[in-house]
């Protein structure tokens, strides 16, 4: 990879377009993630190898991975939930793979289907594997803000599955304000809290939803903790099942737009983002949630 | 006024309604104003009189100032641009004004249709007899981050104008980004120049438009550097006359849910400012453009 100050973690095929309504054919898939590696972006999450019934979106993984244009250079990871999911996710070549589990039992009981400690046992074989098989991983660790069915959760859930997962193998932890209610001094907060347990920066990734307009605030704030890697999805894609019309996300325009006021390297180009997104929209059929999306950048 | 911490600054009324194209009644702007003071909000900005041709929609301005309902505790500030604008705001037994202009020549030829110095000229007799019939005096700093034809606007320019608006005697100044371009460096940027040249925090407003996702994240730079008083617009009304389409200020209620967020008190309840912008957003025809007001608050 170029030098970057911060790294963008393209989460749009993945994250975004599940949570879509409207069903996107392989080939437009395929042609976004180019878009997006057109744009400078060097993660891309691409897929999920779930179960077809359980998000049916995501039921062309197999099909996608295989005709996926793989460049030097571009990590392109994929979800793998289980043993069933590394069967395909070897199958597929996969080198860079993710586990999703949440801070808050309800969340996971009812998004998953089992608890925490279920998730993260579904889940082992996958990264035993991909510990033996060099791949790079990384652990989702969902609603580590707020629970759409608890409410506020503790900073000490968060540190305890954030340890349960650095134990299990990964490599980087995603820790998600999954329906968008966090602002700045929850950020700190939780980001503290997981410093105090020795874990640093390095092993940490944002990944913020646009739900309440904190999204970009909340990056602000963890830029000034000194973390360096943040989840977005090109378009705002996403949406939020919990909130009819509520805004997804974070908009990789919007990420990409305040890193560079504030003159950080990243590596991706803005133009680019606004045509991916512009291609993404029109394939949705419905107008861009970004505000970059919607203004452009500046100076013009 | 009830102790606060933070002073949200209400321009729904003036800023916000004035660049919308749907004509309101006059009945439906106080009954709007009304709303904004059941939710608590103590500074509400409720008109301008400037020429009703150069503003159709707030040509109703000496009937909405005659017929406002002036709560104790409530400040009801006029834009008063020039002496014909000063006989009216003494007609109608204005207390407190605002005048306006800008860090940008071009843009104050353009908008304004005369030079900086000109502009401080036309306003000069109105700032004379504010000082001396005593009434609350704000002086509006639009462009401070950025210009629709200069492109960024050197600090020094902003620190400038703004020690020309104190000199004139106004009691506080809105440091405006009228086009929704700055991040948070670019705040600490121009509230350090402007704290440099000995103006302090006490005599500063920010009035952020949302134009590009940033308002949230400047507003929470600012706090960090001790602003205490903030413009929004509830339902974020206004727009941006220059990117159709494009968001406007700051919406009042994610500028609540920011501080609610952060433990600042405000003394505004975000479900009587939601109740507001619903009214609003039903008076023009069209959905909210914030996000608190898609979403809703959290616990909800």
């Amino acid at each position: 990879m170029t030098q970057v100050d911060v790294r963008i973690y393209e989460v749009g095929p993945r994250d975004g377009l599940q949570n879509e309504r409207a069903a996107i054919g392989v080939d437009a898939k395929l042609q976004f993630i180019d878009l997006l590696a057109d744009a400078g972006l060097r993660e891309i999450e691409a897929t999920s190898l779930v179960s077809p019934t359980a998000i049916p979106q995501l039921a062309d993984a197999d099909e996608l991975l295989a005709r996926l244009n793989r460049r030097p250079g571009v990590r392109y990871p994929v979800l793998v939930p289980n043993a069933r999911g590394l069967e395909r996710a070897v199958a597929a070549g996969a080198e860079a793979i993710c586990v999703f589990t949440a801070a808050s039992e309800t969340f996971s009981r009812h998004n998953l289907g089992m608890s925490i400690s279920e998730s993260l046992a579904a889940f082992a074989p996958v990264l035993a594997h991909a510990g033996e098989a060099g791949w790079w991983t990384r652990g989702y660790l969902s609603t580590a803000f707020g629970c759409p069915y608890e409410g506020p959760v503790a900073e000490a859930a968060v540190v305890s599955v954030a340890e349960r997962l650095l134990a299990a193998g990964v490599d980087e932890l995603s820790i998600g304000d999954t329906i968008g209610v966090a602002g700045p001094s929850d950020v700190r907060r939780v980001v503290r809290a997981l410093n105090g347990a020795g874990i640093g920066q390095d092993r940490l990734a944002m990944h913020f939803h646009d739900t309440r307009g904190t999204a970009v605030a909340n990056v602000s704030a963890a830029l000034d903790l000194g973390i360096r890697c943040f989840d977005s999805s090109t378009g705002g894609t996403g949406g939020c099942p919990y909130a009819p019309g509520a805004a997804g996300n974070l908009a990789t325009e919007d990420l990409v737009y305040l890193l560079d006021r504030e003159g950080l390297r990243h590596g991706v180009d803005l133009d680019g983002v606004l045509a991916a997104a512009a291609f993404i929209s029109d394939t949705l059929g419905r107008p861009l949630a970004s505000k970059v999306g919607q203004a452009g950048g500046w100076p013009a």
